[in-house]
Order: C-alpha cells, then structure tokens, then sequence
C-alpha cells in the first residue's frame, strides 16, 4: 500500500484497509473504533458551540506546519476564539488518487499530534476518493464541537464592543501567509519565516479570568488582521483606529512583503487573535497574555472609538493616517 | 457575479458577497446569520450523535437528485440508522475556480430544500476556493447532530445482533450506482432509472416504536447491500443468509447491470437502508415500514444463522449459493 488508488474510496476492503491502518492508528478512540455511522457523545449542562472548516491549502508541508497541523489547530481556534472549550473533533478527507501513502501518514501524524496536545479524540471521520487531476493531492474537512465557559456566556455577536474598548492582537502578524508565499517560490525566496500555525487553547484558562472585560475575540486567519477588524466595524455606529507603529511584524515578514508587494495586514495568520477588550482590563489583559508562549508578544494596537462609524483607520508610523479597506481579491489562494 | 472567482475565497468583500447573497439566503437561521466562528447550540437531555461525510458525486445532477440533496439527506441518513434524530447541519464548499454560481445557486436551492423538509438549520459553514484544475466543480462536506432518542439507546455496535435474527431491506437495490453510472454515458445508455437519493427520516418515527426489537441499522451507500452485510458479519461468530429471490432488482437496474457487467448488490443507494431485526418483530415491523412511501417496498431477505460465521451467502434463484465477498475495488468512482 504505497499510493492511493481509486479503490480505497470504494467502501469495501481496500477503504476499511486504509481506515485500520492509517486512521484508526493515529485517531484512537472508542468511539471511532466502533466503525459505527455516527459517534455518540453526552452533553454536559452547558450550551455547545460547533464550527467547520475546509482546508485546502498548498503546500501540504510548509516551515511551521502543514495541512493536517492547521486543519486540527484552525478548528479549535475557532472555538476558542467563540468561548468554548474544544472537546470533540471529526475529520473528512479527499484524497486525489495516486497520492503517497505516506503523505498522508505524515499528515494525520501531524493531526493525530496536534489533538492529542488538547486532548480532543477525532471522533467520525469520511474518505472520498477522487480519480488523478480532480483535487490536488488532500484536502481536510473539520467539524469541531466545544462546550461553552460559562465566563464566556455573553461572548457572540459584536454588539457587545463599546466606544473606548481597545484592540489587542497576540502576536505578531502575516507569518503565516509570508511562509506560505516564500515555500512556492523555494528559488526565489531565502528566508527563515516559519508560519504561526499553533493552536490558541493555551489561551483560554488565562482569558476566561477576564470575563466580561473580554468583549470579542476572532483568529485572524484569510485576509490577515485588516480583515478582521473590518468584519468588527463593519456596520457598526463606531469605528476602529489602530497605530501602524503597534503593530508586530517582523523583519523577515516586512522584507519579503516589499519585495513582493504583498501587504502584512492583509496576510492570514493561523495561530494569533484579535481581541476587543475593556479599557480598563486592556492592559492587564495584555499583561497576562504575554506571560504565556502563545501570547508572550501580545500587545495593544488600538481602540474603538467615534471618529470613522464602521471604517478602519490605521495611523501611519508617519504621522498620517489611512482607511484599511475590505480585500475585494485574493493575494494568496490557498493560502488555508 | 457569473463564475466562482478565487477572490470568493479572499475572506474579503466577494467572500462575504457569497455568503450573504448566496448562503444566508438559502440556509436562513439566526445562528448562521451571527457570522461568528462558531454557532451556539443547546443540547437537550439525550445522548448527540455526531457523523460527517464528504461529497464528491460526478456528475452533480443526475436523475433523482444531486450532490446538494445527497450531502443533506446522507449525512440525515446517517444519523437516522444510528437512532438519533438530526437537529443541526453544518456544510463546508470546496468551490473550483469559474463555477457557474448558477449551479452553486441550484445545488444550495437544493440543500435548503431538504433541510427545511426535515426541520433542521445549517448553523454553520465554510467555504474554500482553489484555482481552475484543483477541483471538479464543487464537493460539500456535511456534519451533522442529532440526538439519539430514548427508544434506540440500545444502537450502537452489531453486538446486538443474534442468530434468528432477520434481515430486512428498505427497498430496491442499487438505483443511485446504476442512474449515476447510466448519467455518466448519456449517449450510449437510454434509461429511466432514478437515483433512491432521499431522507430516511420519515422512517424514523415508525421504527423507533420497535425499540431493541430493532438490532442494527445502516444505509447501504457505497458499495451496496453486500458490503453492508459484510461490514455486519465482519468477524461475528454468526454469519447472514439471503435469499437473491427476495432482494428486489429493478428489471431496468437488472438490464443495464447484465449489459455492463456491474453487479446491484454492490451498487450504491442514497435513500435505501438495511434492519437487522427480531425473528418475531420481522414480519410487524416489515408492515408497518410499508405503510410509509419511504419503505413501502421494504421486505425481508434473510437472516442471521450459524452457517457460515463471519461471512455472507445468497441462495441463488436457480438454486445454488454464492459467497458475497467484501468489494475489493471501486466500480465507480465519486459515487457519493
């Protein structure tokens, strides 16, 4: 069993082969050993928060992760981000014919590793097969689910953010996007960038102490940290104002982002925040974060206020000051 | 907005077009409306059952339905033959670069359909763009929960199953593998033959009134009746017994399966289950499942003994008996 072939889609023996040695392996638990059509799961007393994601990106294997890392990382950011505490995992796969086994060995490793970290079993999972030239090489469904903290009860939409509230990120921005921009181009680009790839769970314990003072938070994954500020201001009677001079981007990430033209606001990320908290809490809250690895370089970049209802403004590390748009195209697809 | 565009996949602007005009539209429930990271949902009293499936049928339309009804109603499905009631949708797009959005417009027509019909919201979702070539048009990966109701607490592993027990099918087999197979050679195969794609939910209040009567469940998608009846005998110290006279073939699946040598016990259904039952609830449960158009033509066709331990036979109609061996290779390819 060295490639993927058309009839490990089948259903029949070769499909059961592939879920025995490679899936199974990797994502033991009992409920998926059951080989049953559904996984069961008893719900504790709070809500439950679910989220999915495709990811499709490319390459597979790039400095700081890869596509099974991210696919894993990426869903339990999105519940943390939503106030819950990740639990239960699923995972789809679409494999192209004729890709290497051992690709995808590496792959649910790297997932296998990743949940086991957060201690989150992959519960259900599906294969489909597609002939060569239909897909490009794997791409990954994930499904998680999470329990709602009750510290977090009141996180959900963006109505909760108040003129004066600050913004925080935690950590510096666009590596994600930069690595996977310089891994295609392997001639032309010498650089060190490794992605942020990480999952955000080391987080929760610190910010749920906050509660209420933590208003919003969002990963800021396609579209980079512009993005997502945008999608906060977004209709909204306040606007956002961040200073261009706050905020993280390293050298190796600026270069590349002259030489190429590429923009690091704009440049997903797969391991760092956006938060709206109180002003009073901000720098406490920032303060806290920086004392764990995943937020050592947090830092407030800006805050809520009347000036532009529903923009973004950035002011320059120059004295002037610009709108960040809304990305109408896509700088990198791909990219997640 | 005529054709996907890989700026569909930014995360910007044509991302959130997407969403509102085409999505929201169609899946229109106060938590997908949120656009947060994750949608909320409160669990009940009762165990959830948690399953995934990945799409990726050729073509999209066929007879009987398309790939938009078949990620609703499969991973319904799913979730009906492992006892529980399916409460909420997730769905996650694969989008090919140039896709007509008339089409992504009809198959999402389709999926809101057949969630509105059986009650149940798309509370969250996700969608990827990858460049011309890496894809075939579109794939859907659906997860679905649901709660597993009182009476089917019991279902879970085939443990359950003794020998006596009977062995019931839903309807005819092997419908969605011929009408699939038949759409793919429009020129050389004239046939009516329509695909079975369709919720089995109906059947679920009906059943559940058997209670552990009713031993095991499962959907015969890919690979057909005979692999399910594989995967049941797998390792048991029992075996199953059918009768070929009483598995119903369709004459116009009959004829295209003696034409192109594929088999209808291992054609694929999308709306056609199998029961393993009680000796004494066989025939009741057979009747009441007739009285509903889903399992109208359900009928019993064999039965669990001590024959052969772990493997499956079919008594022939002209007298003789066969082994049905687990499929080893796929017969077609992106059935599902």
């Amino acid at each position: 069993m060295d490639r993927i072939k058309i009839g490990h889609g089948s259903g029949g023996l070769l499909t059961r082969k592939l879920i025995r040695e490679v899936f199974q392996k990797r994502f033991n638990n009992s409920e998926l050993l059951k080989e049953s059509d559904g996984a069961t799961i008893s719900p504790g007393q709070f809500d439950l928060v679910v989220t999915t994601d495709a990811f499709v990106v490319d390459p597979l294997f790039f400095p700081g992760g890869d596509i099974g890392k991210m696919s894993v990382c990426g869903t339990i950011n999105d519940l943390v981000v939503s106030g819950a505490r990740p639990l239960y995992l699923t995972a789809s796969f679409i494999l192209e014919e004729g890709l290497d086994i051992a690709i995808l060995e590496r792959i649910t490793d790297s997932m296998a590793h990743e949940a086991d970290l957060a201690g989150i079993p992959v519960i259900a999972g599906d294969t489909k097969v597609v002939p060569g030239g239909n897909a490009d090489k794997l791409y990954i469904t994930t499904t998680g689910i999470g329990e709602k903290i009750p510290e977090f009860s009141h996180l959900s939409a963006i109505s909760d953010i108040l003129p004066g509230d600050r913004i925080l990120v935690s950590g510096p921005v666009g590596l994600h996007g930069a690595a996977i921009f310089a891994s295609r181009f392997p001639d032309r680009i010498q650089t060190d960038i490794r992605s942020d790839c990480a999952s955000l769970l080391p987080l929760l314990g610190i910010l749920k102490k906050w509660g209420k003072e933590i208003r919003f938070m969002r990963d800021a994954t396609r579209g980079g940290l512009a993005t997502v500020l945008n999608e906060i201001a977004d209709q909204q009677k306040w606007g956002l104002v961040i200073e261009e001079s706050d905020v993280l981007v390293t050298k190796e990430v600026s270069g590349l982002c002259e030489l190429s033209g590429l923009d690091p606001l704009y440049l997903a990320n797969e391991g760092t925040m956006v938060l709206v908290v109180s002003s009073e809490g901000a720098e406490a809250i920032c303060e806290s974060m920086n004392r764990n690895p995943q937020g050592y370089q947090g830092i407030v970049i800006g805050e809520c206020n009347m000036e532009l209802p529903g923009r973004v403004k950035m002011r320059t590390r120059i004295g002037g000051s610009r709108i960040l748009p809304m990305l109408s195209s896509d700088p990198l697809p791909r990219i997640c």
